[in-house]
């Protein structure tokens, strides 16, 4: 934190650039750190196991899928000067928008983030998504599992900005439907998420096997009341 | 529903086999009666538009991609004569298991739901699956959609097995967890889940954009604190 490009990120000030753009392997080892401090946000590091070889292998294989067909992250990054001008990234854009800080915003982690790409751009957020699908519709959607901004960020619209950016891009895509989960005791994010035209469904509850109980599965190909267990395996 | 074929599917009796597998465009005319039945299941009629076409362009895109890496289809039959043994499909062979029908089971739906691999075969139900992701675990998942069994042959075990065979697949791959949803009323579901061994997640709600407030998002690159909504579309 030391660096020139350093010092003049972490107290960004008056006018900056946020950018929105897809993900690449190089943007992997914040990810990791992004997704680390989702896990703490959310009191849940002893679920926390990704590292950043298994990150790369599941979110960025070879050769990479078209963005918005199979698991996609979008990177969010504060600049102090305007981003160079990128073309479409298989298809998307980068969205760009200028914010006005009003007064300095500290960013103790700053160095820690600094953008790959350079330009003294800093990674404040990502959110991660894939498609699902509507067989009533029978079309495609989007489902963003994640959506995170580092705590000096918060409060300014950025989380709205990369949820907007992804249902954007559905619309555009032609999809029916963006899908998340909110918990239900989160009566701000609830909030937040109706203003923004969402729908919130209050009947569903999730189901799950993980652990041992998905891994009792490998060998049962028979119900209860079939035959004994396939053993063959 | 006159031919000998169909006639000796609609009254099945005493030892039958079940096959579920992955299936291919010649299935959609089937994959959309199901879904239409699903809809009149739940009421939601009003929400049904697949056609033929969409589902065709959406389910079994040019070229295929391997099953369960995107939206995956399987298909159950039943058939009162042992099932040609059949190879791996894309890395997934075959679950066949022999039932004994007590009583013999009337399908009137029989003939119009004959598996289109012929053999006397008829098309009971369907699950439709597709990846999710645990950033946490940085693994892949497996998504169940939909999960549906003709009224004629429900009680029997068959959801099981097909909600078995999703959940072995996922392991067999890899895969961290298997998810689905299901409606806080619908107590005999969760018990059944639960005894699967599945964990109900009583905190988790679904948001959805979809309709008018999807589409309002294709103009909308900037939240409210921004500057004017873009306008280059």
């Amino acid at each position: 934190m030391s660096s020139a490009a350093d010092a003049s990120s972490e107290n960004l000030n008056g006018a900056v650039w946020a950018q929105i753009r897809i993900s690449d392997s190089r943007d992997v080892p914040n990810i990791r750190r992004l997704i680390r401090q989702m896990a703490e946000f959310e009191r849940l590091t002893h679920l926390f196991s990704a590292t950043e070889a298994s990150l790369s292998a599941t979110l960025f294989p070879s050769p990479a899928p078209p963005p918005f067909r199979s698991f996609t992250v979008l990177i969010l990054e504060l600049s102090p000067t305007p981003f160079p001008t990128s073309n479409a990234d298989g298809g998307f854009s980068p969205i760009v928008r200028q914010l006005h800080l009003e007064t300095p915003v500290e960013d103790a982690e700053a160095g820690e983030f600094a953008s790959p790409r350079g330009g003294g751009a800093v990674v404040v957020g990502f959110v991660l998504c894939f498609p699902n699908y509507s067989s009533f519709l029978a079309k495609p959607g989007l489902y963003v599992e994640d959506i995170f901004v580092r705590a000096a960020w918060r409060r300014r619209g950025l989380g709205r900005m990369m949820l907007a950016a992804v249902a954007r891009q559905a619309a555009l895509l032609g999809m029916g439907r963006v899908e998340w989960c909110v918990l239900d005791w989160n009566v701000n994010a609830i909030k937040f998420y109706e203003e923004m035209g969402a729908e919130v469904l209050p009947m569903w509850r999730i189901c799950r096997f993980s652990g041992p109980a998905l891994q009792a599965y490998r060998l049962q190909l028979h119900d209860k009341q079939g035959e004994a267990a396939a053993k063959e395996e």
